[in-house]
């Protein structure tokens, strides 16, 4: 079982508009409603490829519900290990404009976590450790939840011997890399944020020295720069994509941490990382991610030495 | 009991950003939360000055579950005779921008009611009109109900001797006035579209021979212009009100209905109407009034022959 922790899970809305103006009345042509958040994105697309799964983190009130409907539905459905907390669920709302294909994006801060729910959480996520074989940790931190939260979290699986992998960013970040997490995927800015340096090469190689054992970093269209024990590649889409970025990195995140469950070298797991983030841009729905295309990537991402 | 009519009630959701962008990520600094659509907010209006209220329509989904438990609350609870229905209740959701204070607002179309619901609903409508000393029929038709929904329920109101008040647009508008309402409240733009006349006089006139026993026409600003059996009338706010006007037009309703159950002349109507509107542009929320402002005003909205 691959483990992934989301604590501002989501319940994620997309709205489709004729053209958005701001301070006008707009009438909503079509609804969609999915659960979302990084970890639940990660475990949606883990799923997906045959793995089991379960989603551990916060889920509250009315959207919570709607959220842990959504997570039991579907084909593959994971598992939920959410724990109850007295707050609503935050909702985003992403506003897709018809006439140009342009995505703005409304994100409610999420619930207020109490002292005794972070605590729970804390005990609820130290029983499920032992049972995964690796952990993802995604996405930002709730209102109340302290900012060494990552840190804590990191320490724990790795005192398990449980590989862990962090996706976040800014101080949350910083400290969960002091921790000496296994892998951490931060995109170019996240990146920059923590090494203060704009060069991906040198702040990947520095956000080593930091704590990292593997620094996996990607470049938008420019793809995956890997900085391993093992060595260091770059792996990228073999041709320009068209579509909506939203969820790549999320994919990406799947790929790296099935790639290390099954114990693949790192150039197959880069490769399985890159072709699951750009089936995922070429998909027609944000977040889901298209199987044809994804197999037929395989064949074709390339990777080299970096 | 007065009874109001909303066949497309809302879960109205107002956000705080700082500053909306077309395609740009918001954080969103503050979420608030109410039951709406227009029957829903004259019926809290009514509550708050003393009636007894009683509210229909459709309500469904965990949407419906939480406008169901709004009503519930506070301190003037209005009675829940909404009927189930199979689709969610749509939201509403309001972007107010910190910087320039303006609003963006994105409408979802309402659940698609299904023949077997709306006949349900007919039925508890006969059930409830007998009881009630006046009926509100207010807001937009959800998918799947007839566009003659208004002017049916309006016959049921006056086959059982009670007044029945109309507030709508468009078709439904249209055919609803043919079934000879009591009053109808439309705006400017409603007014020329179901008259074809631009000249609010003139056009309110028309709308009276189209079917409506009285037409009060909202003019923002310019107030209430009132064509009655019992005359014609003109109510303004005393001075240039600067706020938000979302809900003024229901604040107008809820003061005309009390007005009506409480056989009060129709220029104490109009004041009160235009009071209340008024006092609900000033409020600092949308949708709320201000019961201090609204009492002053009560002698200060002057009314004039029109």
């Amino acid at each position: 079982m691959i483990l992934t922790v989301t604590l501002n899970t989501a319940l994620d809305i997309t709205y489709r508009v004729r053209s958005l103006r701001p301070h006008a009345s707009h009438r909503v042509s079509e609804v969609a409603e999915r659960p979302g958040g990084k970890g639940v994105n990660v475990a949606r697309v883990l799923a997906a490829l045959g793995h089991e799964v379960t989603v551990t983190g916060f889920a509250g009130g009315p959207t919570g519900e709607v959220l842990r409907a959504g997570l039991a539905d579907g084909p593959r459905p994971v598992t939920d290990a959410l724990m109850p907390v007295s707050g609503a669920t935050r909702r985003t709302i992403a506003v897709v404009d018809d006439l140009t294909g342009d995505t703005t994006q409304l994100n409610e801060p999420g619930p207020q976590i109490a002292p005794a729910e972070w605590g729970a959480f804390l005990d609820r996520y130290e029983e499920l450790v032992p049972g995964a074989s690796a952990v993802a940790l995604c996405g930002s931190l709730p209102p109340g939840v302290p900012v060494g939260a990552y840190a804590n979290l990191v320490r724990t699986a790795r005192a398990a011997g449980v590989p862990v992998l962090l996706d976040t960013s800014g101080e949350p970040l910083r400290r969960g890399v002091a921790a000496r997490p296994d892998i951490i995927k931060p995109n170019a800015d996240e990146l920059a944020e923590l090494t203060g340096s704009h060069e991906p090469l040198r702040a990947t190689q520095d956000a080593r020295r930091r704590g990292a054992h593997a620094v996996v970093a990607s470049l938008g269209t420019d793809g995956l720069l890997a900085v391993t024990p093992e060595g260091r590649w770059r792996a990228a889409p073999p041709a320009r994509v068209h579509g909506n970025p939203t969820g790549a990195g999320d994919s990406a995140v799947a790929g790296l941490l099935s790639g290390l469950v099954e114990h693949l070298p790192w150039p197959a797991r880069l490769i399985r990382a890159t072709a699951l983030a750009t089936a995922t841009v070429r998909a027609p729905a944000a977040g889901e991610f298209d199987l044809v295309a994804y197999e037929k990537l395989l064949e074709r991402v390339p990777v080299t030495a970096a």
